[in-house]
């Protein structure tokens, strides 16, 4: 099991590495047979290829990504709330993400909880 | 798919049931096969027998839940954090809960994220 203060490590380097648009930052958290659905209910993206692919189109657009609230470690698993700004679409999205961590807090999964809902224009 | 009206109404409708400590309003959201993981990580509870007790123990000490934040409704899952508090132990514990539900917007899986970093007293 990951320490949880590794866990909370590896969350805050995910958003900003969102933030930074730094792609092989992201991808360094990710273990090598991750799975990430986003939104939840999507088709999950599976493997490196796939999940570096997925990126590169999210980062395609300018965003910063501040946590909101403390980081809920339970296990090997996480959940944490954080607003997405797009400021060159006008946009803002509110999501909740839950991630699997492996022994060495790599992800191991990915689910982001967002809807229409949770945007702000 | 349930409507996400109806899937943000069964959420605050579980809160405002768990500050009353109305154990059969509990109940009522859920479906028959449903499990249950609190915290995440634990062993699941699985099914309305397993289900009452593990409520009729939880609803033994006083406890308000308020939402923090919106619901994230995706598909037919969602994400929604809040502040329990437990006046009695002079305890807080900030939760991330995911709910399943079925078309009906019936409770099918409820997974509580938290861990001793997320209890202040």
């Amino acid at each position: 099991m990951p320490h949880p203060k590794k866990v909370v490590a590896a969350i805050d380097a995910y958003l900003a590495a969102v933030a930074a648009g730094d792609l092989d930052g992201i991808l360094a958290l990710y273990a090598a047979d991750a799975t990430l659905e986003d939104p939840v209910g999507s088709d999950p993206v599976r493997g490196p290829v796939d999940i570096r692919a997925f990126y590169e189109r999210a980062l395609a657009v300018r965003m910063t990504a501040e946590r909101v609230g403390s980081v809920r470690v339970a296990g090997s698993e996480a959940a944490f709330a954080f607003t997405l700004r797009m400021p060159d679409l006008g946009m803002t999205i509110d999501v909740i993400e839950t991630m699997a961590f492996d022994d060495d807090a790599r992800i191991t999964s990915m689910r982001a909880f967002w809807g229409p809902g949770n945007i702000t224009r």
